[in-house]
């Protein structure tokens, strides 16, 4: 997983209503010293994430798809989590 | 998902026709600006999108073989939606 | 998927006779505009390509084995189509 | 599967509290000489490593998720064990 | 799949013995010249190859997993063929 931030959502018309109402947000990968890493991708919610939060991301389909319902959702990035708190050793 | 530009298309020759007449996309990943991420890749279409149409790709092949059909189509990326809205927080 | 061109082959000795005779070819990734994109690969063949053949190039490991019958054949690449036309709209 | 070092850990909130209480490190990947390899990611733990610890990490969600039992854990990267020993040949 | 030379071995302690007993093998990705492709990565053996062996690479876990037997092994990479010959036309 990757420790992102959210900086927005997109609305996009699809044929099969397969993201049942969730929220595709836009978010920032960060490096561990909260730069960015690499662009904004674009993750289904699962958790109610707002704009701001620091998220957790899962970036690979098969994963993706479980935490929102895998059967009808064709995704390959999804937010599973809201960071409380980092510890680093 | 990536957001992405359709700018072509392209046909293929295959031993079984998997894809069901669904249009093989040439699509261009575009950063958030709106300038090229990488170069472009081949995507096939499940929304009916057209050149020029901004839309939603999915980059993994469980999730692209889930918006198609799966059993019969061995792809790895798919137009999953027209993006009609993004919001920046 | 990738857009690629064959510019080889390659025998290897397996446990299992996974891949059912058929080729491994060595493709090269090919950019639009014709260029190499990165270093050459190894995917297995489902559409008797030969060599200079431009191919469309699935790079994810279940729709490859999809492509080729997937319960016993552990690849990652397939060669699933013979690119007749690219059209840039 | 990339060597890596246990450097700290992560607590996020979830909707499903689907990781199962087990622990969420942050992970730095290294070359084979020690050095950094990219920037750190988060991994969940299935052998209760600690900081410091010199692991093996899987990259990919459904082997990810096998290893720490995959139904309702939608991760995509996992320490799957503790390296007691590298040989260089 | 990759091209790559097996350079060690490893070892590591895990809760389940899940990769019975094959060897956890540290192989060097290799450009189609010979020179370096990126830094080692750890794949499990499924074909007895030895240090200096050039192999055959699978970097994705569902394939890599059904190499070597898929529900008890959580693995993203697998050697699955020793390789006699490259021919590049």
């Amino acid at each position: 997983m990757l420790i992102a931030r959210v900086i927005g959502d997109l609305v996009a018309t699809q044929k099969h209503d397969s993201h049942h109402g969730r929220k595709a947000l836009i978010v920032q990968p960060l490096n561990l010293d909260g730069s960015d890493r690499g662009d904004a991708v674009v993750a289904l919610d699962s958790v109610d994430a707002g704009i701001g939060d620091r998220v957790l991301l899962v970036t690979e389909g098969y994963s993706a798809m479980t935490s929102v319902g895998r059967p009808e959702s064709p995704i390959d990035m999804a937010v599973i989590g809201v960071i409380d708190r980092i510890d680093l050793g």
